[in-house]
């Protein structure tokens, strides 16, 4: 086990020690949703600040129930004995890759905190990457091979994870992938762990949506939370559907819990109960997240694009995986940072390829500063018009072109080592 | 790593199921302060409710302010930088286990939870009794035989703990002993990890405390939460002074939390921070608190030594721990719980000898089961005269003197073993 800063906590840490210095850095380097709490939210938070017991370690039974119906209604009948609720989706991850145990499948690249996880319970984690143009999940028959790999070298491997749709890249993997996974995931006898927190960001909700789940109740986690589609990220609430049967998974899981976190916090799961239930009000600001997280993230590709780089249309959540190869820059995060005022993450931070150029691009802290401005990107029938939003547009859109035009230079004039070959895969 | 539900979680799902179904059990089995919210941090938490960032993993600078202040109020200078937060003290010191890593010495017995982290890290415990007549701190002379011995055999001996006052023992580890500990923590070169959740509840708190960290501050992590003074258990919240200049201890921690529950939930750490001002309503609440756990606790005290039981004086928290072996019955618990309707846990739920019948008595459920019933406690001149509690009294003792008799009677009369020998230790 090693124990050191995630590149994700120091990079935010420089940008925002950058920005209180008084530099101006467009900051597109954290997944936070970046939208006030709804007032209905608020309410229920006040109405329950008198809870101050422990409660069951599982979550209480209202949260559980609200849970189960969330799925129930997404044609996942589930019983809330088989919810877990914890404070954030993270920490459910962390226990359920402690309570299963073995080592781990990973796309490649997956959410930081994957791997690191896996790290910290000693579990070594298997990169696999997603089919072509897909994300979030890895390709079924390179999992069966690197799984057979491992496993004749005598590790023990149990479980493999999805991202649907996918953290860092936007993308949501094909109903043909998961089905694929699925059979997968039995031949070899793993647990899937469906990490779908982004599942209600889908930019477009119409087409169908496969869960592991709706395939494999019987071997497949789903875990999800508020802090994305409902921005509540500083409430730290997650839950956790555990498979059809699973009972010595959950009192595994519960230990843990117990020992860890014990529940998450009272006055949080009574409002996040009511949020599960899905209340008109909070459906329609979801509905609003979405489709400001689709416009933005959508433009922000937009300037990408335009700036010759191969960019996957995002499908969901507020992330974009733009390949910056075409420019030849090494250390590329660090030079549209200093050089450039652009703060995003390298994609070796998600267990890519160190030698590629990709980047992940956050777009949810563009939408302001203060919860007037951030109301008004939510509501606004055209949030790109809006000064605060169309400013920061500007800023990308001048900074890779000055990227571009650097990279015409000769190479003498320039500090940073130049890598011909853009990186595909 | 074995991941296995705890044997208090166990016992105390066995007693709220017996209520449930109409069973009259006395609740001495639970660590929860047992007490309302105060108003003050009611709207501390509301006033925050519009807090939905992530926030930085160590905490809110407030809220690391305020704590800082805390402990310097307390004759312990502390540097914001080097506090960190957690949801809950439980937390912090399982982060603390991974981030400081190698075995661990605890006192025997000691909180359940230390031993099961250990365990959930990969970390053996090494337990050593306290002191004659004390607990909460291992006996400083066995700690070096025990810690010489375990690294003559290629262990990793990294860390000590002391619980100031202890639980489940209520005792609090004389000035003597704890000089005597950092000592050895110094010739060992240990880390001190000091779990002081029950400081501001010691029962007398006119002689002076003496804090590993007061002593050795370069060495001495210490913990503490509002779960007990302030009976805020449910929100989840505790704050971690590591040792002075110990950044890199520091920079591991954050690695871990960030990975597992990222911060405490935002609005919560808002109410924090005033509570560790201490405010003058909040100071007079836990005076009024510890008042009230200090007359409850001596009256339980004093039910078990009418009844013959060998216990040691509760001096801070809500807990004693009589010695039961007088009774001659094996396994005491289920006989207490299952004949006589009163629930406490097993000595070995701690660590102690599981031949011994030591059980753990806590003693904070009996203040009522409305908020109305807990005010009228806390602000009573004898709360031994409300009628709850009384009555819960007189189910204590006529439950003892019933023990007695049935043991006076013939061994075939009963279904239990009989164990002749009282336990010493």
């Amino acid at each position: 086990m090693s124990v050191t800063l995630s590149a994700t906590l120091a990079a935010n840490e420089d940008i925002e020690r950058r920005r209180r210095a008084g530099e101006r850095v467009l900051h597109l380097a954290f997944g936070e949703a970046g939208l006030p709490v709804h007032p209905a939210l608020r309410d229920k938070l006040v109405a329950a600040s008198d809870r101050n017991g422990y409660g069951p370690v599982a979550g209480a039974a209202e949260l559980r129930e609200a849970a189960a119906g969330y799925w129930t209604r997404r044609g996942l009948a589930t019983d809330p004995e088989l919810v877990v609720c914890g404070p954030g989706s993270k920490s459910l991850l962390y226990g359920l890759l402690l309570a299963i145990g073995g080592d781990i499948v990973l796309p490649m690249p997956s959410w930081v905190s994957y791997a690191a996880q896996a790290d910290l319970v000693g579990s070594r984690p298997i990169l696999v990457p997603a089919p072509s143009g897909e994300g979030g999940a890895p390709d079924p028959d390179r999992v069966v091979s690197a799984v057979l790999h491992a496993r004749s070298q005598g590790r023990v491997v149990r479980s493999l994870l999805v991202t649907l749709p996918d953290n860092p890249t936007g993308r949501l993997a094909s109903p043909q992938t998961i089905r694929r996974l699925v059979e997968v995931a039995r031949e070899l006898d793993l647990v899937i762990i469906s990490d779908e927190i982004y599942r209600d960001l889908l930019h477009d909700p119409a087409p169908p949506y496969v869960s592991p789940a709706d395939l494999a109740p019987e071997r497949t986690v789903v875990t999800t939370g508020l802090s994305k589609s409902l921005a509540l990220g500083g409430w730290r609430i997650g839950v956790a559907r555990l498979p059809d049967g699973a009972h010595d998974l959950r009192r595994s899981l519960l230990a843990v819990a117990s020992e860890i976190w014990s529940a998450p916090a009272a006055p949080v799961q009574d409002a996040a109960a009511y949020a599960f239930t899905e209340p008109v009000e909070l459906v329609e600001r979801i509905t609003q997240s979405r489709r400001l997280h689709s416009t933005v993230s959508r433009a922000v590709y937009d300037r990408f694009v335009e700036a010759g780089a191969s960019v996957p249309m995002p499908q969901g959540g507020f992330y974009l995986y733009p390949d910056l190869g075409y420019l030849g820059i090494a250390d590329i995060t660090r030079v549209l940072l200093e050089e450039h005022g652009i703060g995003v993450l390298p994609g070796h931070a998600f267990g890519d390829d160190p030698s590629c150029s990709r980047v992940r691009v956050a777009t949810s802290l563009l939408y302001g500063e203060t919860t007037e401005e951030r109301l008004a990107a939510l509501t606004s029938t055209d949030p790109l018009l809006l000064p605060w939003i169309a400013e920061s547009l500007d800023h990308l859109t001048m900074g890779l072109k000055e990227l571009s035009v650097a990279r015409r230079e000769p190479v003498r004039r320039r500090r940073k080592a130049l890598v011909p070959t853009p990186c595909h895969g």
